[in-house]
């Protein structure tokens, strides 16, 4: 019996299958090249891939009980991971222009709206997340490779709605306007004091949300009964929220070179973070509980795996 | 027997509809106040509400050939015609933005990011092309009036793909990004020269998509074969045409107070129009062959009706 890759090998093997998959995702040649062009230096720009990744992790967990195969199970899912990948990255681009974020880097390369100007950069960003929208609807799905099983229409949809609540006004785009607000970006709205409370309800809905809806989605579209579904979604709340925290526990500790992105922005942006409001030692505490009640909640689903390796993942990871 | 209203008083009965259902369309409460109250200022400004009226008429067309009642097949294709209306309205916040059309005034109104700015502008956009999708994905639609009948899973994910289409690279993205090209606005691609062939194509992308793409859905949602989907389809083709056109020349006519928006601004910007290329005279008439095809499609297709009149009409219109 050969020795099962480790979790680095894993992910690197779905992150392949992700990259790949993407490529197949924009409508090249029947749309005006410039619009592709951008939204391909979006989408194909590098990360970690990490969402997507845990949807087909979450779809092949639950593969033993929908009665499929691991195989099967990851191919079927492969759409919606990509969804998942469109979305995460539409978001990037709008958050990194000038009347957002206005950042310049993102994964050491200039950000869309530095290379195409801002007009083409909302453009790219639209058109990334209508394609991910796209891309779940269609039949057969431009994503899904050759012989892959299509999910039925009805968890199709579902798994759409997931998404969009994820990334509509309650979700991502509802966290976004917090956060704009509280950088004094809104001249409507005066910038609030934000606390503990009001930190974590900015990213449940700015980065949590896609996190929790892309595991959700892996599980949901291969057809498992909701309570399933429910214990991939307590898990992936809990692992979004570790990955919050030791993300800004990277942001005080790191260097330009690791992160690919600007050191510190946050703080000085006179954003509260995690280390601020507890330091360094207390966060890297509380991100370890979070990862304790995701496993815990695996473990009681029969979910334990590459879903737990993950979870513990969250907490050493350096970049 | 008592009179069938007017072409004006149905289309009046049509918005009131659209307008009431769209105020169930964002996630009120459960999302961040600043941002509902920016998607309400985009949804909620008044306009004709053109293309979900296009969306209910053509379900209500072939709803005799789908076996389907007047009124059910109405209440059937209300989630795809607020979907196609939340489309539109988020593709003005974003063509409007200073980074694409630089527009200040929108019916009368000013635009999205003049009140809000231009961050939560184009997160007012992203809610509502997102929400757009959701309400055609969930089950039940906020917006399906109580007692609705629901499409089947495979109709609506239909519907989805080809709003998707509509909307994306291929689609109006494309089509706006081709426009901002030829007003120079893209750094990396100097502007290109647009004759007829471009600028038809523009217009095809740009707002001829998502008006094939309303009465298309209307049709597809409702449930009849791809011959009477592909003559609504041509039909709409035609009157987006005809509208385009009309709309080129009463910009060149109106006044400011009548069309509620800034005129002449088109020819100021440089982008060619119709009136520019063949004067106003030969516009009316190429509008006019687009109405005559657009009719005898509906003809041939037994769909003559209140279709008809909305093609008529459409040559008429002095707004």
């Amino acid at each position: 019996m050969s020795t099962p890759p480790t979790l680095t090998a894993y992910l690197d093997e779905l992150q392949t299958v992700v990259s790949r998959a993407l490529q197949q995702s924009l409508p090249e040649g029947a749309a005006p090249t410039l619009v592709i062009d951008a939204m391909q230096h979006a989408l194909m720009s590098g990360g970690k891939r990490l969402r997507p990744c845990l949807t087909l992790m979450a779809a092949e967990a639950v593969a033993p009980l929908a009665g499929l195969t691991v195989p099967r199970a990851r191919l079927m899912a492969i759409p919606s991971a990509c969804a998942v990948e469109m979305i995460h990255c539409y978001s990037l681009v709008h958050d990194d222009l000038p009347a957002m974020d206005n950042d310049t880097l993102r994964r050491g390369q200039p950000t869309t709206h530095m290379v195409y100007g801002d007009g083409l950069a909302v453009l790219a960003g639209d058109g990334l997340l209508t394609e991910a929208f796209g891309v779940l609807a269609a039949s057969p799905s431009p994503v899904a490779p050759p012989g892959s099983p299509e999910a039925p229409a009805d968890r199709r949809l579902r798994v759409l709605s997931v998404l969009a609540t994820a990334a509509g006004a309650i979700g991502m785009v509802g966290g976004q306007a917090i956060d704009l607000r509280a950088a004094g970006r809104i001249p409507s709205h005066p910038p609030a004091q934000m606390g503990e409370r009001e930190l974590r309800d900015m990213h449940a809905r700015k980065t949590g949300a896609l996190i929790r809806a892309a595991a959700v989605s892996g599980a949901m579209i291969v057809g498992v009964e909701d309570a399933v579904v429910a214990a991939v979604d307590y898990y992936a709340q809990e692992l979004g929220l570790a990955f919050q925290i030791i993300d800004d526990v990277l942001d005080v500790e790191g260097s330009d070179a690791t992160l690919g992105k600007t050191v510190g922005k946050d703080a000085a942006a006179g954003k509260p973070t995690y280390p601020a409001l507890h330091g360094v030692t207390a966060s890297r505490q509380l991100a370890a509980e979070c990862v304790d009640r995701a496993k815990a909640t695996l473990h009681a689903a029969g979910l334990e795996g590459r879903l737990t390796e993950l979870a513990d993942w969250s907490l050493a990871r350096t970049t």
